[in-house]
């Protein structure tokens, strides 16, 4: 993967990672990214739900969304994943912190074929819980046409991580004042069946066993 | 607040919003945005935390970090803050959503004066987590010097929201699968204290009562 300035890291280098393995990490844990893209030098950030194959992200929408509309045309794009685990309490205003883990990638975008959506749509759905591709009603020819589906090829990106306690000024130490980590992650509740429910329906292990950050560990199969 | 070409929701506009409420609701419940700003073409997407105080939202850095540079040029910026509270599982993989609340606005920065510098970083490390500020050495001059203070003025904005649970096409009611929400939701974890944490400190209530969708809320004072 190249890096240039766009995704040098500059800040804090110490956190920063251009290793594949940290970034595809990040990216395979998350299902949320912040697209952004400009038009006219307006840029625009929008969340949209994302799988990973490879070096390629496949992003899908309706074929009359403003940014796939955009994103087909091979503009610029960046996508941003970030993950927060945890709020980090210093003993001084300054030195508060969020651990957290994101990758910043920077690409361009192009339309998936029609006779490569199936697979495209598949890979965004088991990136969000897999095993779920299989119990449903695939995608008609219909619903095919009516969404838009990218492929974002990844050339350049980086990771940042932050991770352990406060790093304080030594005379601080002396405050008398908690300090330490408040842990933060994505848990899910107890699933709620859709009124409508088939009465012979039992819930997946998938969807009851639910974790993100497990979901998509593809050695967990 | 102006509603032109860039706020407008054209996709599923019964999803939209352009009220304040609902929009600060969003903003005060979200800790995280993604900034996006572009240079020469080029879209960078950032994550960074925030706070809000009426119709501008404060942002904070490092002196000598790029999007602070880029940023208090005054240039077009998007802040984007998104909550996802369930996956939202349908019978057919057309079907499947999430559930979120997010908020897309536009805007410029512009640098906070030194002698202000100290009520937006109260904003910011309020909106975090109240109650902190006063618990905690504040920043001194140097500090103070080091850090770069943004006023993001929101000039126009929009809120996407979906609730609720799947919505199938009647003909797929027939299958037997599971459908439903799943709820998901930011949840802290058990308070870790620093190793060199003060004999005498005990940890505060803001911390340990923590929750995100309360922790702005100004009524619970």
């Amino acid at each position: 993967m190249n890096i240039t300035d766009r995704s040098k890291v500059r800040r804090l280098p110490a956190r920063g990672s251009h290793e594949l393995e940290v970034i595809h990490a990040i990216l395979d844990e998350g299902f949320l990214a912040h697209i952004g893209f400009q038009v006219d030098g307006q840029p625009f950030v929008i969340p949209t739900n994302y799988g990973r194959d490879g070096e390629r992200l496949f992003l899908h929408g309706s074929a009359a969304s403003r940014m796939m509309r955009e994103l087909e045309k091979g503009v610029p794009v960046c996508v941003t994943v970030t993950h927060i685990d945890g709020l980090v309490l210093a003993r001084s205003a300054f030195h508060h912190s969020m651990n957290y883990r994101s990758v910043v990638a920077f690409g361009t975008a192009r339309k998936v074929a029609n006779e490569n959506k199936d697979h495209a749509l598949r890979v965004i759905s088991d990136h969000l819980i897999r095993g779920r591709w299989n119990d449903v009603r695939g995608p008609n020819e219909q619903e095919l046409k009516a969404t838009t589906v990218l492929e974002f090829t990844i050339e350049e990106a980086s990771a940042k991580v932050r991770t352990g306690g406060p790093v304080d000024d030594e005379e601080d130490h002396s405050l008398n004042v908690w300090a330490g980590v408040l842990p933060l992650a994505i848990t899910p509740g107890t699933p709620l069946p859709d009124a409508q429910i088939h009465p012979e329906a039992t819930l997946p292990n998938y969807i009851g066993d639910y974790r993100p950050k497990t979901r998509t560990r593809r050695s967990a199969e």
